[in-house]
C-alpha cells in the first residue's frame, strides 16, 4: 500500500515503457551526479555500466519482473537472480556533471535461457554510449536456469 | 532549450522542495539498484553518501545553484567546488535491492564558509539512515572560499 | 592450498598488522585510481569509506576473521554479517589520483555485541581523513549478534 | 622521496610486469570486498570494470606513464587523459567476497592514437572474466591526440 502510494508521489521514478515507431522500448532519466564523475572531469566509464543496470532492472520492473522475487524462489523457480553473461559497447562521446542522460533498453532477441538487450545513453539526440547485453539467469549456484514462462512474456510483452 | 524540454519529461527526476509545519526541505525519491547492495542482502553502507549526496546536489539544483558554474568560476568567484568536510551517520535500519526510498534534505545552520546540512533516508515513515553533514566551498587548490551571495540566498531561501 | 600459494606471492595485499609505541594497529595501502576520483580532481568524499572497509575487512581477515564463514554460519554462531552502526567522519585535506594513500585502523572500545575502530588515512604523514566506526554482527534477519569469543579474541589479540 | 619509501614499504602494490613464454604482461592482484559485491553474493559485474582498470594504470605506472603528468601537460602535450572507446567483455565465472583474483593485461596492437588491450581476471587458474579494450588519449575538450613517443614506447617496452 504504502508502496504504491510511494509510486503515486513520484510516477516516472522507474521511467517508461513507449511503444510506436521504432518499437517498444523502455526510457530512463539518469542524472550525472559527482559519484558518476572522475578527475578527468567526464563521466567515468564503468558508470555508464552502472546507468544501463537501473535502466534494465526498470524495464523489467515496469513489465513485472522483481529481482528479489526471483532471489526468494517464488513463482516455482529455484532462487535465482539475472547476471550479465557477455557485453560489447561503445564510448562514443564524454559527459559531464548535472548533465541529464536518458537510457533506453529494447529487447533485441531471446532464447530458452538468455536475452540480448540494446542499450543506448543519449544527451538529447546525441548517443554518448552504446551496448549490446546478453543477460542469463542462473541460480545461487550459478547455473544457468530457463527463463520462467511469465519472465518471457514479461521481457516480450508476449 | 533541450534541458528545459527534457525537464518537462521528467518533471521530478530533481525531487521537489517542500515548505510546511517541519519547514523547508528537499525531498528526493531513490531507489535501491544492484550498485547499491552488497553480499549481505543489504544496502551497503557507502552507498547512503552517494544517496544524500544526490539529494545536496539537487537540493541546491532546484535553488539555483549549479556544480559546473561554480568549477568554470562564473558568477564573480574563483573555480571551485563544494566539499564535505565532517560527516556524522546513524546507520539505523537494513534496506534492501528494489526498495524505494526517501531522501529528506534541511539546511541546519549557514556560516560565512560552511553550511550544515541534516538528511535523513527513509522507507515509508521508519529512517533507515541520519546525517548531519558539514559543507564548505574551496577553491581547486583545497582553500575554503566565502560563499557568495547568491549561494547563501539560494541554500536559505532569502 | 592455491589460496596459500597467491599469499606467498603477494604477501602484502591484505596489509600489516603491526605493534609498538602506538599499540597494536593495522595498516593498508590504498592506491588512488580514476574510480575514486570525481570531477573536482579529488578523491570522491565517499571513497574514503570503502578505502577503510577494506582497511576493517583486512585487519579481521589477518586477524583471522573471515566474512564468508560468518555468512556461511560455521563457528557455531547463525549466519550474520557485520554492519557499520554509527560512523563519525573528518574530511581534513583533499588528496588526488595516483597517490599512494595508508589505511590505519585501531580496535577503540568493544563491549559483547559492538566493537568501535579509530580509522585514519594518511598520506606520507599528513593525516588527510580520519574516522570513528562503531560495528555490529547482525543475523540475516537484521539483529544484533553477541560477538563470539574467537572474534572478540581475534579483534583484541586475545 | 616518501613516495620511494612507501613503494620501497609496499613493494607490489601496483602489481608486477613480467615477461616470458606468453609475451610481456602485467599482473595486479584484486581482493574481493564488501563493496565489490551485490545482493545475489556474486561480485557486481560493473566492478570488473574497476578491477580492470586498476590492471591498465598500474600497467601504465610500472612503464612510466603517469595520469597526473598527462593531465598536467607535463611532457609537451596538451593536457590529456586516457579514455575507454571500446569494450568487449565476458563474464564467465561467478566470483565471491573474500576472494583473491588477479587482473592480467597484455598489449594486443598500437596505432597512432590508439592502444588494444586484452585483460583477464581469475581467480588461480580459472578465468572468471575476459575483456578486449581499446583506449584512446583524448585532451580536454574530448578530442584524439596522437600518442607520444614516450607513451608509446613504455606500453610497447620499446
Amino acid at each position: 500500500v504504502s508502496e504504491a502510494g510511494a509510486a503515486l508521489s513520484w510516477p516516472d521514478l522507474a521511467g517508461r515503457i513507449v511503444a510506436g515507431e521504432g518499437g517498444r522500448r523502455h526510457l530512463l532519466p539518469i542524472r550525472v551526479y559527482y559519484e558518476d564523475t572522475d578527475f578527468s572531469g567526464f563521466v567515468y566509464h564503468a558508470s555508464y555500466l552502472r546507468f544501463i543496470e537501473r535502466g534494465r532492472s526498470d524495464f523489467l520492473r515496469l513489465a513485472g519482473v522483481h529481482h528479489r522475487e526471483l532471489l526468494a524462489g517464488t513463482g516455482g523457480t529455484k532462487p535465482c537472480a539475472f547476471v550479465v553473461r557477455r557485453m560489447s559497447l561503445d564510448f562514443l562521446k564524454p559527459a559531464r556533471i548535472d548533465e541529464l542522460l536518458e537510457v533506453e533498453t529494447r529487447v533485441d532477441t531471446i532464447t530458452q535461457a538468455t536475452f540480448e538487450l540494446r542499450q543506448t545513453v543519449r544527451r538529447d539526440a546525441t548517443v554518448v554510449f552504446a551496448a549490446t547485453v546478453q543477460v542469463v539467469l542462473v541460480s545461487l549456484d550459478g547455473r544457468p536456469q530457463r527463463l520462467p514462462g511469465s519472465v518471457r512474456d514479461a521481457i516480450t510483452a508476449g
